[in-house]
This record gives structure tokens, sequence and C-alpha cells, in this order.
């Protein structure tokens, strides 16, 4: 294949922007190269807000044809969780054909080195952010996202955590010299010398499995960790979120074709109905690399099934805040308060366990019994949605069936302090919008069926009375070493406490925020910051994004030879 | 406890060591601050060669009381390859004191640091340095390795591996800074500001299960990588090569107490005979991380079983040297001699397949036929080893029965071309030592059974006729690809045959060294600069030492907190 954009000119284009991501995951101060707000859409080639919605409405109703080898037919039926069906149709793949093709590939892209493959990583992931709006309406007819948090999340945080990733891959590869001369020194007589070759070769095909909530920003760092070290990557995407992976394939393979790569680096595999396509992949011998996000019970399966990958899995976990006391009353229930709503409480990081202690704590408004904690919390978040517009676009809609059926059943679960309401959505009627509902449990005596030792994913959260702060961090311990955690959250004005629920964390590997009253969020991270998950949990494997992240994915083979 | 040596002053001694290993593993160029002559030893500190000897010799038929909690009894019975019973005991452990011991140690390691952690490493690879001649011959009587081998694989470049191992350790835990400060402009707002630290913690408990034939230098990479990143380490020696860990444990415990550290960081588990300690340790809850060395066999079990655990290992491969033309007849023939000689092929990096086309090969001695080539290379191992004293000082002893049963039933599979004969060793006449044998075998048509398609560990090797060099070279890809190889060689004066080569390294990831014809054989690595192994097909799941080796024995805990 000739190259169009040759690597030179991608290396001048982004090694600036490389290089500030190198420096940034050192230093984890404050960078995005990805523009957070709408307004700064429109020029330079981007897509401003009307461009965007008319380019997915221009999708709806389209076979997307990747021109994959290997497509036996054609897969779909993603039905928006507003209501709306997409009725966009995907290749679906042969993998006896697709996936020697894929392997194919990989011999160009290995000799390309890491400098190439992260540049062309690099201009994948600036074509994508030329059109966050259009991807903005993808995610959020897939994963019910409401449209900002589409925008935000979906779009430049999910580009930022995919560059976050392309930075450690290639900080990882160049660790070790493409070249070295070894000279050892031999007394009297001549010394011992050797040239060796170093090359970072990649495992094999890379399988991404996609999932409904999150299918850019959960995916964006396994692809592009993947494929920056060299490895093709399959992208499976969940039935539901297909779209907004069939758009990154089709700009990947776009970006590749140019750049005199082959396209079958990155292949979409969309699965019929009930197909399981994940399982049958994911133990194929060509598959060497998987990226997971999803189920514990499907995590736990890849786990022990596909021996012949490396497995990165970010499953099911119950997360905890302790609520000891507060300098900052208002600001605690107000943080608490957006954390609970943001998306229904449809993330990872959403706060389930809310441990306060049955006495009550102290506050800068005097102190607080349990239950009048409890009551000014569900106060705040009713105040916080009060506003029907404003619950819309803070709470978008329930991703699934599954997510409304367990809501409802958590009412029956104890005392409701805080009633799930069912709010209209005027642009989409066929929406299903749900308040947070919020039950009250008694934590004295934790059984090991206890709801609260289960993640209830959705907007569920159980304000779980126990017999003292200490008791709480007991609580908080168990649960992160038998249920995993992704976050950790704690209010005190105690530096003793701080130091105790410090030390828990520390043992039982969660990230722990404190004290959090005013505009960061329990549930939110940072790329090249923060770090989402801890990977010593039973939540996950991996942490986004660091060194263990990478490092696997490929392999230095040396060529030495006498000199 | 109070600290005998400070921190401070460790970092004082050792600091400019660790910086200079980190600069070379970033240059790949040669280094080693451990001397390899013996003659180097007996000043500063250090035991000469008759005090090594004394050492060691003192050390039979005691009692190796390192005052572990949870010793409920005591275990030896190692019979030297050379015939002398060592009489040495070591404690025997009961899991259930000893593992909770270990875990109450880590808090106060996790929170030294970093830079702590890895001088303290350096200090106790220091103490083993100096005493490199008492652990020579404590290699030498458990490994079956000559004198000068144990010596210098047992004791400088075993060290030069465990130093390794602490700065990529080291280096890996610092790409994150202790603490930062994020602020998020806001517009017109403030800023969003938070203040984080970030705590590397160890995943648990890491178990080193120790090998026969390299204890300290297939050890000291696990061992080092997981104390340096703040793991306790159990050791769990193989029954017939107990003493050098012994002495390494005793060494760690003796620096850990006076540096002020819980001795309990690092313990022994030596076992009763026939017991299968490693079997259940490896299972254990408390055991998260486990470096093994070993049959493939047992190594695929931990893979599959201790699914708690991150699993190290390097198991059986069978190397491969092609032999498509050379411009050095005789430089290549005395290399192979000798690496087909060196500790009788006792090494995982020997080589077995010679594959030599049958229609024979060019050199500058004129074409050589595939009979020549084999009955040249048979002279040269017979001149190599003619003198008894010569061939003692390179073979050593077999470490087992089991080699020498292998070796006997090798002689049937074919025609021998070089008959392995006994050799008496005046000093030990207890000592079996044999030298190699080479047996012809058919490589036209390759079955599934095929003798040269299992590894046949031990002084044997195979002179495989194939009918081209390209076949040579898809024998080499499927030999690879289906058992795995640490090593790879191959001879040719043809640019496009060593690409074609090279190529199938880099394609199913092995170590590959062309056209050694000098002092440095195909099964020697060097640390700094050689990786052991890929860690990328089916001989080993890692490689010594890389990035990927420690990443994962350590995760980074986060706290933030609003600012």
């Amino acid at each position: 294949m000739a190259a169009e954009v040759s690597a030179q000119l991608l290396i001048e284009k982004h090694r600036p922007t490389l290089d500030q991501a190198l420096e940034t995951i050192r230093t984890r101060a404050y960078w995005s190269p990805h523009p957070e707000h709408p307004k700064a859409y429109g020029e330079n080639g981007t897509l401003d807000a009307p461009a965007g919605k008319a380019a997915f409405d221009a999708l709806l109703n389209t076979r997307i044809d990747l021109d994959q080898p290997g497509t036996d037919g054609w897969t779909g039926g993603e039905v928006s969780p507003y209501g709306i069906e997409l009725g966009v149709e995907y290749p679906h793949p042969d993998p006896d054909v697709l996936l020697p093709a894929m392997r194919a590939a990989m011999p160009a892209w290995r000799d390309a080195g890491a400098e190439t493959r992260a540049v062309v990583c690099l201009e994948i992931l600036a074509r994508i952010s030329a059109r966050t709006h259009e991807f903005a309406h993808a995610v959020m007819h897939t994963s019910g996202q409401a449209f900002m948090m589409a925008f935000q999340a979906g779009g430049p945080h999910a580009q930022d955590r995919g560059l976050e990733a392309v930075a450690y891959a290639y900080a990882e590869q160049v660790r070790t010299p493409a070249a070295a001369d070894w000279s050892k020194p031999q007394g009297k007589r001549d010394p011992l010398n050797l040239h060796k070759q170093f090359t970072p070769v990649p495992r094999g095909i890379a399988l991404l499995v996609g999932c409904n909530t999150f299918p850019t920003w959960n995916g964006y760092p396994g692809l592009f960790a993947s494929l920056a070290t060299g490895n093709p990557v399959l992208v499976k995407p969940h039935p539901r979120a297909v779209l907004p992976l069939a758009l990154t394939v089709r700009v990947a393979r776009e970006v590749l074709t140019e750049a005199g790569f082959d396209p079958n680096l990155v292949a979409l595999a969309a699965e019929r109905p009930g197909e399981g396509l994940a399982k049958s992949l994911a133990v194929r011998p060509e598959v060497r690399i998987i990226d997971y996000t999803g189920s514990t019970a499907f995590g736990d399966w890849l786990e022990s099934n596909a021996r012949q990958a490396q497995v990165y899995t970010e499953k099911a976990g119950v997360n905890t805040v302790i609520v000891e006391s507060t300098d900052d009353y208002k600001g605690m229930l107000a943080n608490l308060a957006f954390s609970l709503s943001l998306y229904s409480g449809q993330m990872c990081t959403t706060p389930q366990n809310l441990l306060i202690p049955g006495d009550g704590i102290t506050t800068d408004q005097g102190p607080k019994s349990y239950d009048e904690v409890v009551t000014d919390l569900a106060g705040a978040v009713d105040a916080l949605l009060g506003d029907d517009a404003r619950a819309n676009a803070l709470l978008g809609a329930l991703v699934n069936p599954d997510v409304k059926a367990r809501l409802e059943a958590a009412a029956g679960l104890g005392e409701v302090a805080l009633a799930s309401r069912e709010i209209s959505n005027p642009e989409f009627p066929g929406a299903v919008v749900r308040s947070p509902l919020m039950v009250k449990l008694d934590g004295t005596k934790p059984d090991a069926d206890a709801p609260y030792l289960e993640e209830c994913f959705g907007p569920v959260s159980f304000a779980v009375a126990v017999d003292s702060a200490s008791d709480a961090v007991e609580l908080l311990r168990r649960t992160v070493r038998d249920k995993g955690a992704m976050t950790v959250g704690a209010y005190s004005t105690s530096p003793e406490f701080e130091h105790l629920v410090a030390e828990v964390c520390l043992e039982e590997c969660a990230q722990l925020s404190l004290n959090l009253t005013g505009g960061v969020y329990v549930n939110q991270t940072a790329a090249f910051s923060d770090f989402h998950g801890s990977g010593g949990n039973p939540a996950a494997n991996s942490a986004l994004c660091d060194g263990a992240f990478v490092a696997n994915r490929f392999r230095v083979v040396e060529v030495r030879r006498g000199a």
C-alpha cells in the first residue's frame, strides 16, 4: 500500500502531544488536549453541534460496511435507551477468515516501530476528536447517558484515556534501546564484543469486549494499548452499544490505510442476537490479549478459560462512602447527591453503600443523627433533581430493562428513605428515566447475604447504619476484600480516622477520595492523573492506566551477533 | 525494632550502584559491580577462597536455625551430585503460623518506600557478594556445577540478575510521583483543585519455588523483584538445592533486622521428602505472587490452579541451532562444542537440536557434508574434553539420577554420532560425570512424536538432517511455537537466510544468537543487557528482566482530597 500520510508527517504533527502526555503521566498534573466544551468544536475541520447531529442522523437505518474480509452477513438491532431504533447494520465476521487476515497485518505494523505506531494511534484519536459531536449522539443513544455526559465522558475523556494508554505503551517499548553494543573486558585478552538488536514484538490478536454503559471510555484504553504495542485489535462491542465502537473501527481503518498499513489491524466483530461471540472468540488460539469490562461472572470465566491470552478485566464491585464527620455538611450533601444521581448511578464508580454511625455524626451545623443525615441527603437529591429538565440532563436514561427491574426490586429491601420517581423526557418519550432510590439498612450485624454486600448496579444506594465509625472501617475492609471496589469515599474531620480509612485502602488496594465537597466527585477520574480502579481487589485485575496495563502486551526479541 | 543501619546510610552506600544499574538497563551496555574472578575476593570484608571453603565446610552437618515463627520441626537430606551428604537441617514451616507473621511485616515495609526497599535489597546482595566463595561451594554441591561455573553463575551472575530486578522494580515504582497537585481550569470560575498521594502497595506474600540446577541465578530475580516492590517472600527451594537459598534467606533476615524491619519479610519453606509443599503453598490465599523455574507439568499446574496469584514461570523448551553456512568453520565447531559441554548440557539454554541440511553446508574450508559437520563437531567436543581435568572443570556432575537415565535412553534413539563417556573425578569419586551424547536423527518428515520435538534435558543433542535450509526454518518455527525455546542459534553467511531466521524468531518470540564463534555462547546471557527467555513462547511466560516482570507485583493506591 502506498501511504497517503507519511509517518514522518504524523510524527511532526503528533509528537508534541505524545511528549506532553508522557510528561503528564509522570507529574500527574491536570492536562488534556481534548476540549470538554461542546462549543470548542466547529473549526479546523471539526464538526460543530449541528454538523455532528446531522452526521449521527445520517447513520440511522444504514449499513456500516467496513470492507472487512470474512464478512458472512449483517447484524444489528440496537434500540436506544431513549426509545429510538437505530436501524444500523454491521458486518458479521467469519473468524476463520478474519483472524488470519488480521494476523497477516502484524509484521509490517511491528516493523513500523513504537513511535510510528504511537503517532498513527494519535491520528486515529485526532480524527475521532474532530467528530466528538457525532460520537456524543452515538454514545448517548447506546448507553443512555444524557447528552452532555455522553459528549464529555464518551468524547474527550475517552480520548484522553486512549491517549494515556498510547503514552504508556510508547514509554514501555522505548525503555529498551533498538540496538546496543556490548563489550565485556577480558583482562589482557581482547574484550568480548556483541552487537544486539531489540525489537518489541506483538503477542497476537487483541480482543476488546466492550460494555453497554461506556463503550468508548472503557474501550479505548485496551484498544489503544494493544494497537500501540503492535497487536491487531478485534473489537467485539456489547450488542446494545455497537455504534460508537463501529465508528471507532471505521476511523481506525481509514487512518491505517492512509498511513500505508493494513486496515485489518483493527476490525469489528458485531454479534448476532444470543450468539455469545465473545465466548468463542476469547478461546481462539490467535487471540492473545483480552480487555473486558462487564459482569463478574463473565470476567471470571474469561480469566479461567482464556488461558492462551493476557486477560485484563474490570468487573463488578461494591463502592462505599463512610460518613464519619464533616466540616462542610452542605457541601458533602450536595457532592454525594450529585454522585448518586449522575447517569442514574450506572457507573462502576458510583457509591452504593453509605456507612453512617447509628448514633450520628458531628458537622459544622452541629450533631446530626443517622436519620437526619439520611433525610438531609434525600432532600439534597430531591433539590438537585427537582426540575425535570435538570433531572433529565443529569440522570440520562436507564440503560436496559435489567436496571429497571433491579431498581424496582430494591425498594423492597428495607425502609425507603428516598423513593425513585419516574421522570418524563419531553424530547424522547420512550426514555426510561428514574431518580435514585435510597434504602435504609441495618449494618450492625453484617450477614454474608446482606443486600449491601452485593453490587446492585443502577440508581440504588443503601444508607447503612453501623454501630460506630470503627465498625464502618471494618465493614469497608470486608466489602473491598470480598467484593472489590472501584472507589471508596470518606468524610471525616479527624486525621486519625482519615488515617484508619487510608490504611484499609492501602492494605485492601482501593482508590480513596477524602472529603469531596466541591465540583470533583468520587465517581470521576481524570486521565493522566487519576487511576481508574486499582487492579488489586476483586473489582478489577488492572488499572487505567499504568505500566502493568501495557508491559505484557508485547515482548522484546533480541538478536545478537558477534561484533 | 531499632535500626542498627539507617536507611540514609544505606542510600549513601548503594545509591550510586542503583543509579548505574538504572542507567545500564537503558543502554544495555556491559556492566557488573560483582567481580567474576575468584581472586578478586578477600579484602574489604569479603571471603577469599580458603575462607569461603572453610565457611562452607563449617555448614556441613549443622542445623541452620533461621529463628522463624511457625517452625514445627527440621528437615534436610541433601546429597551433593559430587557424592557428599551435606547433612544440613533446615526449619520446616507451619504455614498457619508463618504466613500471618509474614503478612504482619508488610505495612512497615510498604511505608518505607521504594528507595529504602531498593537499598536494603542491595545491602542483602552486597553481603551475599562478600560470601561468594562460600555460596560457590553451596551451589556446586547442590547443582552439580563445576566449581568455576558455580562460582560465576551462582555468584556474581546471580547477584547481577538480582540487582537488575531491584533496578526494574525501583524504576517501575517511581514512575508515578509520591504526590501531585491537580488543578483543572473552569473558565471564569475557580479551578478544581485536588491534592493526590500515590503509594505503591504490595500484592501479598510472594512464593519463590526454586530449581535444582540454578538455585540462586534463577531464584534471585523473582526474590528481589518481589521484595523490592514491598512483598514478603517465602522461599521454597528445590529439596536437592536448599543450602544456597537457605544462606540467602539468612543473610536477608540479618540485613532486614539490622535495618529495623521485620525479618519475616523473607522466610524459608524447606519441605519434607515427598511433601509437595510448593503445591499446597501455591494455592494459599495469602500467596499472591509465584515465581517458578522447573518442569512444564508443574508450571502449567501453577498457571491453571494458583489463580489467586500472579504466576511467573520458566518451564521446558527445545532449543535449536540452525547450521546453514559459516565463514569460520573452526570457530563455529569450537563454540558449539563448548555450548553442548558446559554443565553437561543441563542449562535451560543449552542447544538440543542442531538442524543441518542433509546435502551439507558451505564453509570457509569448502563444502562440508552433513556427515562431515556432525563428525567434525563430535571431534571438537572430544578435543575440548580430551583431558579429564578440563572435562571435569567444564562438565560438572549430573544433577540427579533422572538425567543419567535420560542420557542412557537417548543413545537408543538413533545413530550415535558421539558417544557419552564416563569421566572419573579424582577429588569427588562419587560424582557422576558424563560427556555429551550426540545422536543423528532424520528431520525430513517431522512426526509429532519425533524425539527432537521433546525436551531431552541433559547432555544430549540431536544432529537433525533436514531437506533444506528453508525446511530448517520451518522446523524451527514449529518447534518454538509448539514446544517453546529459551534460545535459538543460527550460523549463516547469507543475509537473506539470517533475515528468514530472525523473522521466525520475531514472529514466534524467541531470542536469537547469530554466528557465535568466539567466547560468547548461545546458552549464556548477561544481566542488564541480554534478556533471558522472551516470555512469549511456551518455554516461559516471563523474561529476565523487563518491566512486565515487575510491574504487576505491586499496585498504586491513590488518596485524593480537596486542596
